[in-house]
């Protein structure tokens, strides 16, 4: 399960829509699974103003504090990762105060020479409030002079690695993405004529809205009455991160013309023709791996089961077991039925192994609850080279498919056999995108700034 | 969709473990499903400590509240009902402070004879603190003399209808279930030897419980350090409420050593046998209804598909959307994913109908999204007759079942087809059970004082 | 300072106001000092429904919580007491279902036979769910026939003890003080007709409401859209708390037609005829001995200064220091202004000393802050004996001046001279009174159960 | 009641503690005073560490939230002012995250040339992330360079007004106050050798520090284990703000070795000197008149009343009464006593009239309430001059005043005479300071900038 390590981040923007805050709301609730350490919106009435908290959207809007919020248009975010530190002040959106116009951004990706770009900005006078890479953009648009959109133009240039960004200025909604399409941003339109972005189409379906097209590598938009595109760079490549179809997104959610549940699903099919198994059950980690385990159940013929449980109301107020709990047994977040492991062969699907602790973890329950055979398949390939796009931890020390072989791997494991989808596999699932970052399965890196001494 | 009208709710109890109050926190957690309305925790201290609230048990319960609550026993519940009003003097557990000892009682189940009971008490000089039918469990003990067994017994009589009592005192903790065995109530065990009592096994999972066994019909327990086991009635029939296998019970618990899960299944394969349909994709309502699907999809070997998404972080405090928003096309809840849907000859699997119109408004919802063909099928038998067992409508005339021959429903809700599975279906799909409550089904009461005027 | 141990409350009742909840609100809010542990809200709307909860009224009641209070009668409860447990169950008004009608109580005072009718109700089947003494008079109520009017005159008798009642039905308000009208009741009203029952005439004046009188002892009043007055007992006798004057009720209420600022600043006036001596600066203990002061100083010619000072943000949420902190100085709630007090002569001004702690810490605190001599007049007399009548510890053995005579007090203190306003000089100050219960002064309890053993 | 528009901070900063961020939350207690909308505390653990919020301190930090800010050292800052927009962006301290190192700033005042500043400091490329004035420092000294002490020099040269900066960094904590000493800023130290700077003296009482001494006009101190002191001009003069004196500080607070209540009381004497009446009761508007009511009382051997009653506990979530009910008669935070004041000719002391309404309305209210003459008497001169220092509305077109002559107010306000000590007077009363600014009386603005058209 990836979620160990992965910092994504949910963006969402409207224009033209007098329930703009409102529809923000609902917009990031879509999105929650993106991020559930932060939320906020900023509405345009006149001025900008800003509502933010820490916590799910519910925890951090409530009617009182929603119904503050009126205005034609507006961005929100909701934010995963707790690098940098927690608290307020990381909370996106980022509302900058200028002399001209108020401007608020939204980031989702990761820049990966933001350090160098904020010695090089402090150098020049640039005072930054916070520790997220999300103000630099603020602090280049500050040093650019023309429209927004030129200013856009030039400030891009500098950022290198994976950025979906959703602007709101006094003057228009703005979205921009990186020359590799590294992060999705889609555009949608309402009823009543609102357009609407958003980083994924789960997001427009809860509204209401229409889906029109994703944005292209490299794109900035302008949007108001109309829509007005350019690009800041002509050197683009679709790069879509592979982890898109494989865990982030809702599995309701059009990825390039792809739903994801579909493609999950025949990563399923594409695993059972490439690591077959003789077996009682297939059991699909919850929630993300339900439709690989499907795609693997339907073309084997063996039964899908519902043997392992996630408690869905374990929100961030939980309180967690003390460890003498935890080693009397009890369990939160997944738990293993026996009524239907006890004396079975399992297929256990899992979207992903990154440090391989999750896994190991669930074996282990699997064959508590009785399992007789566990059979380990992963519906992505093996994890060998750390991310630079969107991941907090970037060394390969951390990631168990970069140390060892998948026969160790297995042995560490205590699974009883073990496979992953072959890239081939992966791409095949995933057939109809216009190209895939595959960076941390295969070390090819598209931006040319990274180097991985092997 | 069954959740309109049932009031169910969760029961726990633990006696001798020094993680008494925390225990019952995670079991209720297991059993939140079962209530959402409101949540409390008695623990025993010398005398008896409350601590309850409105709201999920993470709402009510935070780590400085749940630390005041030491003590070597407790009993909880989560409350579903908004019946006899919301607030907090109708969430349970009650207690009593009577001159010789403190006594908590927490209650699943519908209390049929309430009102004459009442009435009776209140004749003799009671005096009722709520309108929850629990109290009288109270005044009935205060009026009876012996041990608290002999007062159990005595009591219990009275009652008509079905209950599932757990009771702590200063001495010991009891449970109780009615006559006919209508709501389920098990006993497990802990490694270090505290007893735990559940409304469902899910939560004796969550803790590290090994499970023991069912209560019987008109059992009472009372456990200290042994479990001393007796029966308030001679007169016992084993019928648990059938739709603790379609709708109430999560499906990792096990009821009468049937994994619920896999009954829901079975459902679904005899549904394919008995209602075959040429078609697509199989979807299922979420959450309830995906084991069923999942069944239909194996038997007939349709695809089983994710074509409706339930919004997993909307919660009580959610900010509904406005009549306007609702119009604009705002869905909350269920949305369908037209990617999966569009153009697709549809199996629609939900759990049960009730009053219809969360059906029809599917059924909608997946024609709007594309679908071709929508073929309904029920993995419950029509409901054409109120329950009085736990129910808080009970006038025939809301059931769409008893109102509507079959075509005529399958024509209110515009469904292509329409199908339940009969009778004989269900109880085939639960065989291993000692006996079931049907009466919802077929009229057949297994208590012998409801008369239904036809 | 007397509230130590004192257990006062506040109610409230208003009938025949479309704003009947908010005005209560306000009236509790003017209440507020005299119970800062917990608040509650009964309202009339044909039913009645209640809101409560542990806090100051803030804490309790926001605008979403009152707005659903809509009716046109109303009861409130601001409570003192932590005996018997804190926590919601023992929050007032208490709500009882009869079958009849819902009837809802609100209580100030102390019930001293509360032990043994509670033993007689549940010999006779009565289940209580609280340990307030409040709930005894819901039992009596419930256990006699007739009109609401006739069950209390018959329930009251019952009661030895302080009272004063304020009871809603869905049919009227009524109001019922104790044969010795040891707890202040008022009668007032609104421009708009709307009849008010409240402790002080404080809430009247807050809310614009006229006083019309205060309740007779032994009087019962119901009130619809009129006042229907009678009394419980012809055993009458006016003996009303003489600490209402002295530390419980608002400077700026009236009892008995003596404005209470008034009837202290004449203490503090007849404390210097009584107790004279050379200073330079007088200084009362705030809030309650400001008026005192005041007078002592006016007679005396010596200047009143702010020696003292509370911090008055300190809620009931505060940090409080730790002992670390506390020994490195740290001072909440009182501090002593050294720039006002070094070097000089000091009267100090207290309203009573019941344990002796509070004004031994004070005079300590004036010595550091370098005052030269403490002369300390207590605007009460000595409290040798203890109140049976709104007083949660009720030994002699607490009661400093009970166990020491004036001069070892005044050196336990370690003051330089102390003097008590005389009984004499209590009743001159308090001269237009009709009567007042002296006992916790003299011993001479009025009513005749209570027997202390010298 | 100069609250009206004034916009006062409180700022405390503490190095060398181990209980650092707790003696902070005391000290910003006693601080609140100063500012109710907002609370903040920065503690120092290697980088700083931040912790702020809207409301009262109490509301901001609960027992959890404090308990993370552990380390050596820690400023605070309490917020009146909701200029610019409430919300938490605008909440001090601010903390920038430089390269080099974090720094935090809190202020008290208003730099009169932030407009301009800002549009400098934007055209050399500053991104604001506020509209508060305090950001302005952020951005001078980031621009900078040398230890932090030269970059203070340096940019606090070019800040026009008054304000007291409290400031932290990862080395030491630093104070400094404007040129003309506007807003006072203290020095103190604990038993433990730990420092401390408040913005009064009343904070060190509260948590037990000994008062060392004032800061000087133009003072910058530097403290770690020892204090270091320069200035960054030499162009200074003393000019307190006299508004501390009347309205602002603590009574318990010592300005300039004054203790505030002692020359608030001297007023009050003064005022009597100069304009004399014939009464039967003096009334001070409570909180901050009581003082010069008392010194106007005694002078006049007049008896001093509490005619006039605050409500303690009405904080921030207080409902406020709708129209309806204030037409009805709700008073909310003043209330009259008419048992006090009915028949009485009254002597009314305020601390100064700003606007005019509010006096207008206490003086209507003391009609209502059965005055029978109502003398006005103001403890400071004429306010008819806009303050550029502390105060959010700038136009002398608000100040009642300006537009009025003295008999023309007096009419305005219905009062029976009307009089305002004399600016002779006040300087008499506060003898001992070394210079107070005197501007909004006089019109002589000590900071050159500043043009009024007359």
């Amino acid at each position: 399960m990836a979620f160990e390590i992965h910092e994504e981040c949910g963006v969402f923007g409207i224009v033209n829509s007098k329930n703009a805050a409102q529809l923000t709301y609902y917009g990031l609730h879509a999105l929650q699974h993106r991020g559930e350490e932060g939320a906020g919106i900023v509405v345009r009435r006149h001025k900008l103003h800003i509502e933010k908290g820490v916590g799910l959207v519910n925890d951090v809007f409530n009617a009182e504090r929603l119904s503050r919020l009126t205005g034609s248009a507006a961005i929100g975010h909701v934010r995963y990762s707790t690098a940098g530190g927690g608290g307020i002040h990381n909370v996106q959106p980022f509302l900058f105060r200028t002399l001209k116009e108020d401007i608020a951004v939204a980031h989702n990706g990761n820049i990966i020479n933001a350090q160098q770009l904020k010695q090089t900005l402090e150098e020049a006078g640039a005072l930054f409030h916070s520790s997220s890479d999300t103000e630099i953009l603020g602090h280049l648009l500050s040093r650019h002079k023309g429209t927004m959109v030129e200013r856009l133009i030039a400030s891009l240039k500098y950022l290198d690695g994976a950025f979906a960004f959703v602007i709101l200025t006094e003057g228009a909604l703005y979205g921009a993405c990186d020359r590799y399409g590294l992060r999705p941003l889609v555009l949608g339109q309402m009823n009543d004529g609102a357009y609407v972005l958003s980083s994924e189409t789960c997001a427009l379906d809860l509204i209401g809205a229409k889906y029109i097209r994703d944005l292209n590598p490299g794109e900035i938009v302008r949007i108001d009455r109309e829509i007005h595109s350019c690009s800041y760079t002509k050197d683009t490549h679709h790069a879509m991160c592979a982890m898109e179809y494989i865990y982030f997104s809702r599995p309701d959610s059009v990825l390039e013309n792809n739903n994801v549940h579909s493609v999950r699903k025949l990563t399923g099919r594409i695993l059972w023709n490439e690591a077959p198994v003789e077996a009682d059950v297939v059991i699909g980690v919850p929630d993300s791996s339900i439709s690989a385990a499907s795609g693997y159940a339907e073309a084997s013929g063996i039964p899908n089961e519902m043997g392992l449980i996630k408690n869905k109301y374990v929100g961030r107020t939980f309180i967690q077991p003390t460890k003498e709990l935890r080693e009397q047994g009890v369990r939160m977040k997944l738990s293993a039925v026996s009524s239907i492991v006890k004396g079975k062969r399992v297929v256990l699907i899992d979207d992903s192994i990154v440090r391989g602790t999750t896994s190991k973890r669930i074996v282990t329950m699997l064959r508590h609850a009785g399992a007789k055979e566990i059979h380990v398949r992963i519906a992505s390939p093996m994890i060998r080279y750390p991310c630079f796009y969107g991941v907090d931890t970037s060394t390969k020390e951390e990631l168990i498919a970069h140390l060892m072989k998948i026969d160790d791997l297995r042995d560490y494991l205590e699974a009883d056999s073990l496979a992953f989808i072959s890239i081939t596999g992966l791409k095949q699932a995933a057939s109809t995108s216009q190209g895939l970052c595959l960076a941390c399965f295969n070390g090819d890196y598209i931006t040319n700034h990274i180097t991985i001494n092997e």
